[in-house]
Order: structure tokens, then sequence, then C-alpha cells
């Protein structure tokens, strides 16, 4: 084989595989936000055809030899094409350890097990849910077996959401995070509560789609490529490349601020991917590089901005415009402490900043219990009920607003949670650092996200998946990552909001 | 090979396609209804690469020595078995005479030139949408000269799209409808004009939704199986198989019969689909078997049965609750007569049943003449407009409302209209058959779709695409079809409603 033939390959092999991509995304978007009630079967047919392509275009003989080929000549590749080769070739090399029929049977497992997670948590029905989750499960543990055999299996699944995290370096984070955050909640909890009854009310959903668009545009997200669906679970995807981006949200019609938040969160997704260097499109370095610099940037967007007084400020006007029976009577300074307010509560993604980690640290002990064979699946509603209690000191009245509250362990994400955290408190250094060369708070208070999205696109989005998470996280911030950024922030604001 | 083996790789084969059908089905559902405006390019980049695999599939080697070798097996097969050789073996024939390069550039300009299309119609700029359609018009007649050398192109298109047609047959189908229509729309236009104010207002789009989903309860489509989403213009699909089908419409705010006609239209298309018998699932039997067959149950249920006046006193107290401004003071025979006004306009959807058959005559002289080299792409607009002033006598106000209007040529369908005109004249006489019977007006007075939609199950629907449509005809009707039936329905109906 040539070289130069070779490298002509490499490229049309992401094409395609980019095309499956969107294939299986659009059919997975489609379940989730148009499709008929009972086509879940039918789509779970034909995604687990394209999947055994996938599988085979992956992993078959002429694609393992094709990268193999240009591993051995890694010298003469660009710093590009050498990371595609080494992504591709560490996905082959753990996909040939699963057998393909149980590769294709568990990608039909999780179309199935999120559609009935859907009715599930609709009917707060976890006997249903409970033989699909336990499968899920048992899938999860069995890859790992097969991926990495001899290897603690939660840390397989920890390392492979975020490269280099482990059990021993989440509890030690979440350590960290549990001494600062435990005295500081403790302390809130008994000076006088905000109130947040100016964002509380009836707020129509074509009114909350109308604040969305424009909330999606006032952060930078060019609407021509990027779009916004309702979902039960808000999310984002890519589909085929960063070129066609979509979001979901879901509008509680008596509270504005959870829809608004969302939007905001998965705007952070989007603006990374979408951010993407344009020659990166269509190969394995489009979109960004691991969970937890991802929730880095979505968090990002959603709190560090989202929740900081010159946005509020900013999106005033708007929802006095929007809503003007509800927000006549306020100040900004009201809205700010209302979507600031540190209360516990049943709803991980509805969570305050301050106590959102206990909620992602249940999570984080459940599923390291499972996975480790000390918890059974059918005893995970009442542990969670229990968690609940012991952190946050309050009673889940039933799963839908407990255990099946998030869609993640319906598709496998187990070992995603943690990342939540990580991200959040990459999010806080990364401020840190742009704060040293960027009025944030005055251009933000002005509704110009240039600045801001300049600075994450130059050394954060553009890159993709060129660099390593630990790499980026290195060059952004000019030394280790640090938990500390993280908690002398929420000190600082909280302290403030609360005259502590 | 063993004959037990091949059987089981047919069927394997069939699903395989239906995944890929899948695909390329909601990619192209997610441009027409969702993707963000400029995700065009991306979208058609990945169908270009999935229509590649398509090709491959259905064309290699092993595909056609598997069905060669059942081809001569095909005495042992059964019916259905040997109907699916049959038209996969035709369909490879075929595409095996296009160059793959061609092929695949065909539908990678189809994708393009529907995005065009939309943003031409929009703006009504023929002129960018004219250099799409001379390489679709172009493309198309390639397509014939590689497909049928010798055979004249518009010939081959108009018998791929209804077996059996051809230029001759359209030439004396028309001739009879035109025969007996013209004096009839002559003597209506000279009859007191029907008063259709009560079907015009203002009708908000949420208020239309919720009757466009009441509709298709109504006449009999499973909801849970059946989605409806908003285009520009109607259509419907079939996704990867018939369990999962979408139909569409578009919601005019001043004219509640538009999209009302369009909803119970794309209804019947979807009846056909999804009353294919279960075991055709996953095969190439699966869906109506020709394009005149499912024009004839889609104008069946929009004009036979959803302009009758039994229909309409069924679905008047409806009216009346959704829009109680509009029809408190009307009756069900002002909305039947209103529905059935007719009148020479310009948009074809919107045609009533008399003059329809006129925009049908006035796009397959286009095409014929396009196709036959008689015109030119770029003189479309002037001659669509002298033909309107001439079969209608109205002048069209600008290409929007003109040689824009339809979607169809954008992707391909030259050769397709002439069966709207055959499909209501199949669907007039499976009427007359079918109230040898069945009674009907009764049924439907009363909401009952029961036997009428048995019946069409038994005679039609389940057979899928297993009888070929002169077979199904025949079969149907225990005699020839003949426009005759058609022409007398309209006559009679007309003549009563005009008084004439």
């Amino acid at each position: 084989m040539e070289l130069k033939e070779a490298r002509e390959r490499l490229m049309t092999l992401q094409a395609k595989m980019s095309a499956y991509d969107h294939a299986l995304g659009i059919l997975n978007y489609d379940g989730e936000t148009t499709a008929p009630k009972a086509t879940a079967d039918n789509r779970a047919r034909s995604m687990g055809v394209l999947s055994e392509e996938v599988y085979r275009l992956q992993t078959g003989e002429e694609t393992v030899s094709l990268l193999e080929f240009l591993d051995e000549h890694k010298d003469e590749l660009t710093e590009k094409e050498q990371r595609m080769v080494f992504l591709m070739l560490k996905d082959i090399r753990q996909m040939k350890k699963i057998p393909m029929d149980e590769y294709i049977a568990f990608q039909m497992l999780l179309a199935k097990s999120q559609d009935v997670w859907h009715t599930a948590k609709e009917t707060s029905d976890f006997a249903l849910f409970e033989p699909y989750l336990t499968q899920v499960y048992d899938g999860v543990k069995k890859i790992a077996g097969y991926c990495a055999p001899g290897k603690d299996p939660y840390d397989y699944w920890l390392n492979e959401f975020e490269e280099g995290v482990s059990k021993e370096y989440c509890d030690k984070f979440f350590g960290e995070l549990r001494e600062k955050l435990v005295p500081l909640i403790k302390k809130i909890g008994e000076a006088p509560q905000v109130d947040d009854s100016c964002i509380k009310g009836h707020f129509p959903e074509y009114k909350q789609e109308e604040f969305a668009r424009y909330l999606m545009k006032l952060i930078g997200l060019d609407l021509d490529h990027v779009g916004l669906s309702t979902t039960e679970h808000p999310f984002t995807t890519s589909l085929g490349s960063h070129f066609d981006e979509r979001i979901t949200t879901n509008y509680k019609l008596d509270n504005v601020s959870s829809s608004m938040f969302s939007v905001v969160h998965e705007g952070g997704h989007a603006l990374y991917d979408t951010g993407s260097a344009d020659d990166l499109a269509y190969t394995v370095l489009d979109g960004g590089v691991s969970m937890g610099i991802h929730e880095s940037q979505s968090r990002f967007y959603e709190n560090l901005i989202g929740r900081s007084r010159p946005f509020i400020e900013c999106i005033f006007p708007k929802l006095v415009e929007l809503f003007p029976e509800n927000f006549a009577d306020c100040t900004p300074e009201d809205v700010y402490r209302a979507v600031n307010k540190v209360e516990p509560s049943l709803i991980r993604t509805e969570a305050d900043e301050v106590t959102y980690c206990l909620h992602v640290m249940i999570r984080y002990e459940l599923e390291k219990r499972v996975v480790g064979g000390e918890l059974e699946v059918k005893d995970l509603p009442a542990e969670w009920n229990r968690l609940y209690k012991e952190y946050l000191g309050i009673d889940v009245p039933d799963d839908k607003h407990g255990v099946l509250q998030d869609s993640h362990w319906s598709f496998a994400a187990i070992g995603y949670f943690p990342s939540y955290a990580l991200g959040s408190a990459y999010g806080a250094q990364f401020m840190k650092k742009m704060r040293e060369t960027i009025d944030v708070d005055g251009c933000i208070a002005k509704g110009d996200f240039g600045p801001v999205n300049a600075w994450n696109r130059e050394h954060i989005w553009k890159y993709g998946s060129l660099l390593k998470p630990g790499e980026l996280l290195e060059k952004v911030l000019g030394g280790p990552f640090e938990a500390s950024a993280y908690v002398e922030y929420l000190e600082k604001k909280y302290t403030d909001i609360y005259g502590l």
C-alpha cells in the first residue's frame, strides 16, 4: 500500500463512519422527539442492522490493516492523522474484544431500554424498567470484562468517560468537595432563605420557546446550524458533523428557569461541538474530546455565566417583554437571587449549584456499588431514597422524582455522572484563567459574547478531539487542575448572596 | 448453495435494505420537518454515503448471485418469494445499467435540489432553482437512457411510476376526461356560484393541529404508529416498515379546508401503507404497489369520502366545537357546498375535484415536452403561465403560485403526476364496487370507518406489493378499469350541487 493512498483512505473511512453516525444519531433523535409511541421496536431493528454495519466497518480486516499500516508509518503522518489513527485503533482494539453478536444485541437492548424508561418514568413504575436496567448493568460489566480483563469494571468505565479518572481519583475529588461544601450548605441553611417567587407562576410554552431561541442567539449559537426540540430529558447531539447540531429542552409551565438553564447548558455543549475547526469535520476529531471537558463547557455557560449577576441583568428586559405579568414588579437582583436559591431538592437537573454535587455523588455511590456487585438493581430505588434522605435530608415521594429521573442509565452511560462534577470544577478554573485577560462581567452585561466565545474557541473548542483531556487542561490552565478554584468560586458567590 | 439457506438470506437481505431505507427516509424527513436551515449539505453528504452502500447492497455480486440462484429455483418458491425475487432482480437489472458514480451524484443532487427548491419557492425565484432542475431533468433522461435504451424516456418514467402506462395511454385517458369535464366545468361556470365563506376566516394553528389529529383517528389511523408533522408540501412516508408511518400537513391560517383535506389525503396513503399484511414487513412487498394505486387510496379518502355529504355531516359537530366563531351560524350543507366549490385556481393541491385533472394535464404536457426535448427548463415558467391561462383561464401572479408550487420535480418525480388523475379514476371505480356490498354513506355518516376500511384492507391494502397494479385492479373490479365511473361520479355530484 502507498502511504498517500492510505492517507486518503483514512479520510474516506472517517467520512463513511460520519454518515453512519448521522443515521444512527437521527434515528435516536427521532425516537426522542417526534416518533409515534409504538415505533420503538421498528427503530431498534434498523439501528441494530446499522450498528452491525458500523461494527464491520470499524473492525473489519480492511480497516484494521489500513490503520496498522498507518500506525507503522506514524512518523510520516501529521499530528491530526496520528491522533485519528490512535483513536480509531484504540476503539478497534477494544471493539474487537467484544463478540459481535453481543455488541449488536446490546445496541438493540439500549434502544429498547430507553423506550421502556420513558414509559416507566411517566408512570413512576420502576418494576417495568428493572429487567432492562439489570440487563444494561450486566452488559456494561460484561463489556468492561471483555475490554479490560482484570481491571475493575467501574474503573474501566470512569476512565472511558474521562481519561485518567478512577474510583480512587473520584473518591479524593468528591472528598475535597464534600469537606468544603457540606459546611457551606449548612451555613446557607441557617441563613434567611432567598425569595424565588418571581421565577414561579405560569409561563406559556410558546413564549418559553421564544425565550429559548433568544437565549440560543444571545450566547452565540448559529440557529442556521443548531436546532431546538422538546424532549423528556434535555440533550445535545451532533448529526454527521458539527455543521448540524441539535439541542433539546423541556418546558415546565410553572417555572421559567427550568428550560432556561437547560437551554444555556445544552447551548454550551453545542458551542463546544460547533466550535471545532471546520477541517476536523467528517473525522473522528470532530466535536468535544471527553465528557468532562464537555460538561466544563455546558456548566460554564449554565452557571458561571448563566447564573451570574451580569447575565441576569442582560436578559432581564427580555424576561419583562415576554412575561410582563411575572416580572413587571421585579428587579434583576430579585431574579439573580431567585435563580441562585440553594435548597436541597429532588431533581438533579434543577438543583442549585451548591447542592448539585451531592446529587452527582449519590449516583456515583450507587453505580459504583451496583457495578461492584454490592447492590442489586432491584434495590436501587430504596437505596436512592435512603441516600437522598441522608445526604440532602429529603424524602423522595416516588421513583419518577427519584431513581427514574435521569435517562443516562437507560443508554448505559454508567460512569458518566462524575464528569458533571469534574466539568463544573474544570469550568471554574477556566473562568479564573479567562478573567486574567478578559473583562468577562463587562462583556456579559452588554450581551457581547464575542470575547468569551473567542477565548473558548481559541483555547478549547477548535481542537475538537485533537488533544487529550489532560493535555488540553494543562495547555489552557498552564498548570495542574485543582478543585480549589471551584470551591472558592462557590464560597465567594454564596457568601455574598446569603450574607454569610 | 442450499435453497433453504438462500431463502433465509433473501429475508436477511431485505431486512438490511429496510434499515437503510429507514435511515435514508428519516434523514429526508428530518430535512423536511425539523433540521436547521443550513444543514442540507451535511445531510446530502451522509445520504450520498448511505446511498452508495444501498447501491452496493442491491447490486453487489453476492446479491445478484443469490437472486439469480433463487430465480432458477422459482418453482420451489412461495408466491411471495417469487414476487420478491422478481422485484429485486428488476431493480438490480436496471440499477446495474446506471454507472455507480452517476447514481450517487444524482442522489446527492436530489438532496441539494430539494433544499434549493424550498428557498426558491419561498422567494419565488425560479432562476435560483433552474440550474438544479435542469440537472434533474438531464439526470432523469440519462437514467432512462441507461435503463431502457431506445425507449422513449418519458414513456420509461410513466411506466416506472405506473406499470403499463405510456404517453399513448395517457393521451387517451386525459382525452376522455377532457371530453366530459370541459363541458361540465363550462356549465358549472355559468351556474350561480356556491358560497364558501364558512371555511374561510381565522383558524389558529394549534386548533387546526387538534382537528388534524381528530381526523386521523376518525378515518381509522393508529396514532401510536402514525405521526403528524408540518412541512411546506404535505407527504407520507414509511420508515423502515409499515409499523412507523409519518404524514405531514401544512396549516393555512385563513382556510380550514386546506390542511383538513391534506390530512385526509395523506391519511389515505398511510392507511394503505399501514394496511399491508404484517408478514410483509421488512420485505420489498411491504407498502403500496404503485403510485396510481396509492393515489387511488389517498384521493378515495380525500374526495369520495372526505368531500361527501355524510362525511361533512359526521365531522360538523367537531368543527363547531373547535371553531365556534366560524361555524356557529352554518349548516353541514353549507360546509358540504363550500368544500365542493368548483373554481379554476392556481394551486393543484387545493383545487376542487373537477378542475383538478386540468392541473395534472398541464404538468403532464410540460414534463412530456421537457423530457422530449421540445421545451427547455428555462422556459417552463412562461409555458406554465400560458397553459394556466389557456386551460383554466387564470393569470399566474408569480412562480411561487405557479411552476414552483410542487416539490415533485425537485426530487425527480417526473412522470408521477398522471398517477394522481389515474388514481382518482381507480378510486371512483373502487367506490362503485364497494357500494355493491356496503352502505358506505350510512357508515360514514355515523363515523364508522370499520366496514369501509375492512373492504379496502381485504381487497387492496393487505397485498402490499404482492400483486401487480393491473392484477390488483382486475381482482378488485372483476373486470377492466374504465374512466367512466369517475366521470359519471363527477357529473352526478356536481349536477346536484350546482343544480345543472
